[in-house]
């Protein structure tokens, strides 16, 4: 449930100190020491695990309304506007940290953007292959 | 709990057809017309919530062990190497509909980064009060 050699289950489970802004017995919520924005926060789970295929789905299951209630809370306390949560999975996904993360990123006005995509188009009878690639996995 | 002048609605709800990869009484999860990447999928919640800050708790549970299930079956299905996980609150956060809903986007070797950021420095004084505001809205 814990790996010695991850920073995040160091961090997580208070071995390291954090600018920790909410804890419980399942996750500990800290700043990120380089910040996309003021107040960028990261929900880091205290068991280990990897990412989203190899995490725990009871302890998934609290992530989201976790994340709201941090996001509500930046736009009472800091001022934001919005906020972004974004969970990567895999070195091509951009996951830098092989523990299981997700980032709950404050948004004001006039900021940068930091999702970004150019939209493909694919017609309608390709992406009902597609779909049944993935549903026949499901 | 829905909304007649919504789009998302409208999909979610079966009255506009879509390419259909998963349905519960909770959720439609489709892919996208515009996508970031082949099996770029989005999870629509049925009832109506504008973003996270408005959702049911209960229903928004699910959501993150149904990203989990996707991501597997986009590695196992379309022989993607990794995937991301995104939901954006707020025009400043990028979002353009305003029924919640989730992006789980596929990624492959060598593809574009699509979540960027430019890393702050913020001292660990500056980061323990910024944790403080945040704190006190919880």
């Amino acid at each position: 449930m814990r790996d010695d050699n991850c920073i995040f289950c160091k961090i997580a489970n208070g071995d390291i100190p954090s600018a920790t802004i909410y804890e419980d017995k399942d996750f500990r919520v800290i700043l990120d020491l380089g910040p996309a924005s003021k107040g960028h926060a990261l929900i880091l789970p205290k068991p280990h695990f990897k990412d989203l295929c190899d995490a725990d789905p009871e302890i998934m299951a609290k992530i989201m309304p976790l994340a709201g209630k941090l996001g509500k809370a930046m736009k009472t306390g800091l001022g934001a506007s919005g906020f972004n949560v974004v969970q990567n999975n895999g070195a091509s996904a951009g996951q830098t940290v092989y523990h299981l993360h997700v980032h709950v990123i404050p948004r004001y006005e006039g900021g940068p953007k930091i999702v970004v995509w150019t939209p493909g188009k694919e017609e309608v009878a390709e992406l009902e292959k597609t779909a049944e690639r993935i549903k026949k996995q499901l």
